[in-house]
């Protein structure tokens, strides 16, 4: 697994992803293209990204239900924005039980008119009303470019899609998804995150507003982590959903979609990781700690083997996910190695000294060499680790927040921008300029509008485009 | 939702099963040909089956991951009865981001092939069996008949897939793995099921041996509810997937899939419902208990509902799942009959009266009329409800299972055989007919061999049909 030295970053970023991504086990090639498979260590990841979220979905009175995978192609042009923006990612089947359909099935992109038109089923007054849906399902938007978790033909998302009797409340649910996002994002996956509005050139195809969670990669690159959208009454009117209310006239509704995907697994591999390999937040991390029991001879085998098997059970029961490292013909070096590339937060060694002693020696993943290992009474070793495991997983939040904001710079004119982005930064600079002018920015820097912080400075300064008047900063960046 | 009566078991089970899925708002219809719409009341007992499996596919070792929807139509090729038994039920995309395809792709029915290849990459040597890997995953296979949860174009479900050094191995795993969906069975859903084999004939193409779980619903019919197939080395043959033994020898895995669908959704509702509507185990209802609040002038209602809110938050931070009706501008009378129809276990009638003697009143489901109603104090609810939970969860298994045992008989020659199954029971019989002899039995009764159950007498007969010695006896029933 982890013989061979791997890419360092500042080397080439791209090939340490993808070594990182197969090395440790996350995710292998498929014959399919397009599509990777998402291997164990990378499903349970993805599992805790899921537990995390659908808690919090919950905890605000969303419920989850399931949808067609197909969506009639009639469905898909019903909304003109909709049919624009998705039309050249669609895989669509034509053939069914050995036949040609009569009208061809999309392979959804996403749900919200196969959505919508359920939706205008459902909602007779505004007592049904609000309606909040969420999915967890598989989409599929052909990608000739792959990367695992960042791009892929077919991933696995969620889908938040909800119906409210005013703009306002729609707005407030928008809102209410992007700050769970981000709350999950910070607290769960320790990456901080920029919440802002798109423009309206990054907007979502058919969206009033789109709100998204922008992250910063240890490339300095930018990754949308996360959107939330105001449909306004588009997908409403084109799918007909109407309630009758309390002043018995008929309105349409306002509708919202939101979503977050596998993007994250990725989102959390490059926010964390270093040139030794993964560095995973305790939170998301399938195993917590885990134990590397050490001996030279095989008459030590068993005293170690005892020990190990007791502190296993203990801290299991203290609901610590622990995996004890028993394979045979491995030397502790190479599981060290290994484990460190894997990103487990605490590693635990156990040898014939730490048994005498009633000792254990805890080397966190995020603090490299000696730094990071400490001795640990066996006694209170739960405790210790409890410790350790909430001091990683603040640590890895505050490292890469420091990270990020030592690489966003204020800019006051193009040039300086333009200087910022050449260095891979990030720049914050005032905006009132058109599509075209935004066209032009990425013509000539490669960076885009990740978005319209809302945390925005006093006063207005002049556009770093047009030079006239503006009344916003906008964030700019490469992008993922 | 529920102003109208349903139509009684007993006059038409078809309709019957189909207005309890759609009134009690497990699904709805979709607009897409042959799939329905699981709605959050039916998707939520989706969830706790998925919970149940899952806890029990971790605890025996199992570990999730995710591979392609679409295969390449030459893997569904490769494995000679496979194809033949998937080939009519296909969907295929042709056509993906705005061009034809070189190859077309297969929606994935089922993915043993598309994982036999990647097994074939994962697997080099000993060390790396056994192979034990869960999806939990949309399929499709077209149908033209679609019933919710029973039969659809799309269905969502778990396949497992594991490789082995040894066929007892394979085998153990195959046998060890329809425990779990007996276990689960019986435990959670409250559904008793006979394990058994399947006939050659009845067998998934390209197994050795399949095992299955076969329930009866209220109609009698037999409902096949899971099965688990040891594949010998068929798909390790056609996908290559061997290992380096440690003798230094290469040879070919065994491999088992096994899988349980939206389907238990559809067996839950049939095994227990009744003309008032579902009638749901408390292991997987969404709501457990369902508090009504009674009061009939306004100025009662502060006080009812303040006694109500509290005995909300007491049950549930016991853990009990509650949900409290505060629907305004319907009777009690309705929401009593609306609860029904949705099966939940356990009502709380809370009046002013009730409020003045500390007291509440807990109607069972599954015990109609005065005779399922109790009074408890309501310092001691939270004991009462967990025992009345425990007591329904019994009650609904065991109503099960001697609903099942007085409608299967033991039957000694073909006429009799007749007899029983035109009645609409289950018949066993000695039998050692051929296929056509299936197949004739099949054509002149309507029954089919629903397994060979584990469970044999002593002893040996003669076959039902041929008249010839015969060592094991078959269940005959009408399915779905």
């Amino acid at each position: 697994m982890s013989e061979q030295a791997v890419t360092a970053q500042s080397e080439d970023f791209s090939r340490w992803y993808n070594e990182i991504v197969y090395r440790a086990d996350l995710a292998a090639p498929s014959p399919v293209r397009g599509c990777v498979i998402i291997k164990p260590y990378g499903y349970e990841i993805w599992e805790g990204i899921k537990g995390g979220l659908d808690r919090r979905f919950k905890a605000t009175g969303h419920q989850n239900a399931y949808f067609p995978l197909f969506i009639p192609e009639s469905y898909i042009k019903r909304e003109a924005q909709h049919v624009e923006g998705f039309s050249p990612e669609l895989a669509v089947v034509t053939h069914a039980g050995g036949k040609e359909l009569e009208e061809p099935l999309v392979v959804r992109p996403t749900s919200e008119t196969v959505i919508g038109e359920a939706f205008s089923d459902w909602i007779q007054s505004y007592r049904d009303l609000p309606l909040l849906i969420n999915q967890w399902s598989n989409v599929v938007r052909w990608e000739l470019r792959t990367r695992p978790f960042l791009r892929t033909a077919e991933f696995l998302w969620q889908e938040g899609h909800t119906a409210h009797a005013t703009h306002d409340e729609a707005e407030e649910e928008t809102l209410q998804m992007l700050d769970i996002y981000a709350e999950f994002a910070e607290e769960d996956a320790a990456i901080p995150v920029i919440k802002g509005e798109k423009s309206r050139m990054e907007r979502f195809a058919g969206a009033l507003r789109t709100y998204t969670i922008e992250a910063m990669m240890r490339d300095k690159r930018a990754l949308q982590s996360g959107t939330s959208h105001n449909l306004g009454q588009n997908f409403a009117k084109a799918f007909d959903i109407r309630y009758l209310a309390e002043n018995n006239a008929q309105a349409y509704c306002w509708t919202t979609s939101w979503g977050l995907s596998t993007r994250m697994v990725g989102a959390v591999v490059m926010t964390h990781g270093d040139d030794k390999g993964l560095r995973l937040p305790p939170k998301l991390a399938p195993y917590q700690v885990v134990i590397v029991p050490i001996y030279r001879k095989d008459d030590q085998r068993p005293l170690v083997m005892e020990t190990v098997n007791r502190l296993e059970s203990q801290i299991s029961a203290a609901g610590i996910r622990v995996h004890v490292d028993r394979r045979e013909g491995q030397s502790p070096g190479f599981k060290f190695n290994d484990w460190e590339m894997r990103g487990v937060p605490v590693r635990v060694e156990i040898g014939p000294k730490d048994v005498q002693n009633n000792n254990a020696v805890l080397a966190r993943r995020d603090v490299p060499g000696r730094e990071g290992k400490q001795f640990a009474s066996q006694d209170g070793i739960v405790g210790a680790l409890e410790a350790l495991l909430n001091a990683i997983q603040a640590n890895l939040l505050e490292d890469a927040r420091a990270f990020r904001d030592r690489h966003i710079s204020d800019v006051g004119d193009y040039d300086e921008m333009r200087q910022v982005v050449d260095s891979g930064n990030w720049a914050r600079a005032w905006w009132n300029g058109s599509d075209e002018d935004e066209l032009a920015v990425k013509d000539e820097t490669g960076a885009t509008i990740r978005c319209f912080p809302f945390d925005q400075p006093e006063g207005t300064g002049f556009c770093v485009k047009t030079g006239q008047p503006a009344q916003k900063v906008a964030l700019f960046a490469k992008a993922y």
